[in-house]
């Protein structure tokens, strides 16, 4: 196909051409016979190729309406007709995407880091199948019941993938009949919802959760210590910025709910209402609660009355001055579980990162004691916000709370209700929400749920929660807290590309150009003659076996040139070079090697090094004794 | 419920009211109040467990014809009528398992390894998502296509599991336009098919695969080297026992076809069939040639030659030495190949792994050069292999080999082709296959496929095989490897079970009592009088804090004994007990603890030792210094 043909007409053709064509412009590149890759050949690529991109920009800009879309079961019009047969679609599915290279470096540091904290705290790990019997799933996340994934009947089971780790940890200890109490259990692992993803603020249709809880029986609010101070040091360990724990108890809100004079068969709905309080105005909330939910005005005042509180411990000092609500049962215990909380969240020395909030109220039913969130100061991180503005005025940011345990991610289709109109199947096809409209949000979230575990064993067992067999069940109360891990990617990332020099699309945060280090290897193996490639590989061995990651260019008569540069595409920190005669003396020469980033590109540093004599006997003791070779290891240099 | 209710009388019902009645006998027996847990109350709850588990292995060994099953769309029938509903089957889907904490602590361990020899192999990490638009998937597993899961239609696109990580890396290396070339690349993580499991032996509808490819342009047979050497390096590193690496070569394979006289049309089946000499004898395998596929049966025997062949490089000269093979263009440059490999597989040290193996023809078609897997000696190891015979002659087991480069799993459906059923839709809800009667099979199998990338960038460019634009396409040949990370398990998990003092149920490999530490928690904070909570608390940060992995037991006033039990249950190695008096001359005491494995069961080591006086704020430092640290810190105790 040569820069004359016609360009394809659809977006997605266009786009798989443009990946063709880059692929053929960046093989003629690198040709080295100069034959076939001739200037004219050059040339002719670059022209097709920028062609191909300005149309691809024509056909957006001018608005998928005005261009065919080729997606489900609407075959794209093949562009040149006759030889084409029908195009696949290069793509990964709606709400999900590949962490290449760089970003599974940046995404390793940082499940390191949640991983140590997790095992610091004394947790041991579980690992659930990623899709469950459906009736496992059902009844569990009320209206958002319908972003689940469904796996197809293909005979036998109904199976859905799992939407948080919360469900399946229930199941689990429930079907070890209760006796796997007294445990804190960590999971990370990807999640499924079908709600509308934001790639870049990290709000996927697939997602990767960090979850801890703690379950069985112990002394009043301890665990609920340990969680809240795990989240801290987690939080702090990743560098996120300044974050806030607002943190509540249900007992405390419903308290206020019963003493204001909200009917019982009210309080869940009215508590919904109070939720949107972090993205909605009093106004609104009231109106909601008042004409919507048809609640006395009087009651949705007092109720206005208490939900704008929020501070520090002294909070409880004003409540507990509050004989109504300190009449109220559930409220009194609320206030007295919070005086104990605070007292060992001092202890931990975590208590300046906490806000209690009374407005924070959580979606999900079954919460039954304190609920908290985590949000950071900046939830549009640099590199983000820079993209252009839309002309119209954004709407404010999205809230930054979630409506599960589990679930920092599915805020969105939750925050949206009342205002905007939910996912439904037909609007499955349309783009991605704004990112530019859209923060990332609550990065972790959770609170306790005492009933959970119970209710499966009751599902087991056929008994109806209005049962008197319900109530003699075994008890497993569960504390945990769900941490959003590509919400903390999309925080981290663009300060990590940063670091290493990557240019990053402002809009999406995908990588553009730049760039450094996305793997560990320490030594890059060269010759400096006649290929030595045998003795290439029998020294790497060597390295390898003792501890030492290594590589080497796979030719057998590469120039040292080439070697040192595909060394240096790595940023390996030695180089090490094989000379025939040194090699028979049993030498090999050693250099260090350092890179910076300057004006946001990374380059070599260069130095006057000639290299080191190193004998091939004692290398690995001598690499291993070297401060470059510490650093590393102790990754210092992150 | 009390014992003289009347029981279940299905399967899942008896398993339901098993896993509440073991809750509930637990909870007697732990529960502190003795008015409540009397002596009657728990010899009650006991004999009502009794009953049920003989009612179960009743239930169980009359067959599951004589008993209702309650799976799918017919619910049970509720044991106890009026006051039970539906009754929800506590268990996860057909073909997959959880990992508690104890396998988790192996699994981990054995990540950890292949991780490790993937990076030093200077190696970058690729993350994909579990499922792909439908039709990246279509086209490539042939008859294997049957047991991909799909999700459900919900509007929007066709999606599917994705069934290994080969495909899912081309479409990967197709969308970056074929210019990640030049790449070594690892994923682990799990995939689907809906094959029949075999859960003891690691095959499973959902396992876990480690994948290593190296894609891009190099010289001839030094990537191939390099991935072999790989997969002895963890083979090794893994101590799985005694292994081999069964290799072969596509091009010498269908020369000796083309020579034999096998019509080019038929190669491919013929392949196939020789594909099974592993389990099958030459005379089953040369029926199925000639009645089956018409082959000429003098053509056969021709073959059958052949493919006897096995052994070291020195089948090379046998082979050099056929001038009829040498004149085939195919074979000779197969063989030219080989004899290449051998050369740096010396220079890598692992010659005596192989096994030069010209039976070895692996289903898929794609292959376009070497291909090999590994097998170990025990393929069903000790634990799983005294679980009691079948009366009936057991029939051969199944092959080592493998359908996919990323596919050790898939064997069975494949291999069973030949003699039994293929799974339908129908048969999904049959009983798993008698683990007795199954290998583990070959553990990590692979090949050079160098066309693969290539057809992804023809179908987004519409364009078919035939034409002439499809070999001017980018070419990005690859090699590789997928090691399957549950076989793995299956074979280290009994041998760590045994190290670690568990009791394994022999059949399936479950833990059914003992065992020892599954977390990495090196501290357990205890305190000899008055609680000192928050003393211990504040001691745990200042531990964690300094990175030593710390708990303590979440209880205001806890007894001694129990925090000692607690810390002991863990196997943790550090004992710290707080008094007050101690602690305001800024002093705390450590105690070593250490365990063995007597007699099959996990046993603290009784010592003398009173502990040690340690200040307080050099108690960081004296646990980092001592020998016990520095040998969980290296993993010593592995």
């Amino acid at each position: 196909m040569s820069s004359n043909d016609a360009l394809p007409t659809t977006l997605e053709a266009l786009e798989a051409e443009i990946a063709v064509q880059t692929a053929r412009f960046n093989e003629l590149r690198l040709n080295t016979d100069k034959t076939v890759a001739t200037p004219e050949a050059l040339a002719d690529a670059k022209n097709r190729l920028a062609d191909l991109k300005k149309a691809l920009g024509k056909a957006k800009s001018a608005g998928k309406e005005k261009i065919p879309k080729a997606e489900g079961a609407a075959p794209a019009p093949a562009a040149q007709g006759e030889k084409k047969k029908e195009r696949l679609l290069l793509k990964t599915a709606k709400g999900t995407r590949d962490y290449g290279p760089a970003e599974t470096f940046c995404r390793d540091h940082i499940e390191r880091i949640v991983k140590e904290v997790f095992t610091s705290f004394g947790a041991s790990c579980l690992d659930t199948p990623v899709f469950e019997r459906k009736d496992v799933l059902t009844d569990k996340y009320g209206e958002d019941s319908k972003l689940i994934f469904d796996l197809k009947d293909q005979g036998g089971e109904e199976l859905a993938l799992r939407y948080d780790h919360t469900v399946p940890l229930a199941r689990y200890l429930a079907m070890n009949g209760g006796t796997v109490t007294h445990h804190k259990i960590w999971q990370i692992g990807k999640v499924y919802r079908r709600d509308n993803p934001v790639v870049s603020k990290g709000r996927m249709r697939e997602f990767s959760q960090a979850d801890i809880d703690i379950a069985g029986v112990w002394d009043s609010m301890v665990p609920d210590a340990e969680v809240i101070s795990l989240v801290c040091t987690i939080l702090s360990n990743l560098d996120v910025g300044e974050f806030t724990i607002k943190l509540n108890n249900r007992k405390i809100l419903d308290g206020i709910f019963e003493v204001c004079g909200v009917p019982a068969e009210k309080i869940r709905t009215i508590s919904s209402a109070v939720d949107k309080l972090d993205k909605a105005p009093w106004s609104e909330v009231k109106r909601e609660m008042t004409e919507e939910k048809g609640l006395d005005p009087a009651v949705a005042d007092k109720i206005g009355e208490y939900v704008k509180h929020k501070g520090g411990p002294s909070l409880l000092e004003t409540l507990t001055a509050d004989s109504t609500l300190m009449s109220n049962k559930r409220a009194r215990e609320g206030v007295d579980e919070m005086a104990i909380l605070f007292k060992y969240l001092n202890a931990y020395q975590v208590v300046d990162k906490i806000s209690f909030d009374l407005s924070l109220a959580r979606g999900l039913d079954y919460y039954t004691g304190i609920i908290y969130e985590a949000v950071v100061a900046a939830s549009a991180p640099p590199g983000f916000i820079d993209a252009p503005a839309s002309s119209a005025p954004a709407p404010a940011a999205p809230s930054s709370s979630s409506s599960t345990p589990a679930a920092p991610e599915s805020s969105q289709s939750k925050k949206k209700s009342s205002s905007s109109k939910k996912p439904t199947q037909a609007e499955d096809d349309e783009p991605e929400v704004d990112p530019n409209q859209v923060g990332v949000g609550s990065i972790a979230a959770g609170g306790r749920y005492d009933n959970l575990v119970t209710s499966f064993l009751a599902g087991a067992a056929g008994l109806s929660p209005t049962s008197k067999e319900y109530k003699k069940l075994p008890h497993v109360p569960c504390v945990g807290v769900s941490i959003g891990m590509d919400r903390i990617f999309a925080l981290v990332w663009p300060r990590w590309a940063e670091k290493f020099g990557y240019t990053l699309d402002p809009a999406t945060g995908a990588i553009v150009g730049g760039g450094g280090r996305s793997k560990e290897t320490m030594v890059y193996v060269m010759s400096a003659g006649d290929g030595l490639l045998e003795e290439r590989i029998s020294l790497v061995q060597l390295l390898r076996s003792g501890g030492i990651k290594a590589d080497f260019l796979a030719k057998t008569k590469p120039k040292l040139s080439a070697q040192f540069a595909a060394g240096e595409k790595d940023e390996v920190p030695f180089a090490i070079i094989l000379g025939s005669d040194e090699l028979k003396e049993g030498y090999v020469t050693v250099k260090k090697q350092s890179w910076e980033v300057a004006e946001g590109k990374r380059v070599k540093i260069e130095s006057a090094d000639k290299g080191e004599k190193v004998k091939r006997d004692e290398l690995v003791e001598w690499l291993k004794g070297s401060d470059v070779w510490r650093g590393w290891v102790e990754r210092r240099w992150v």
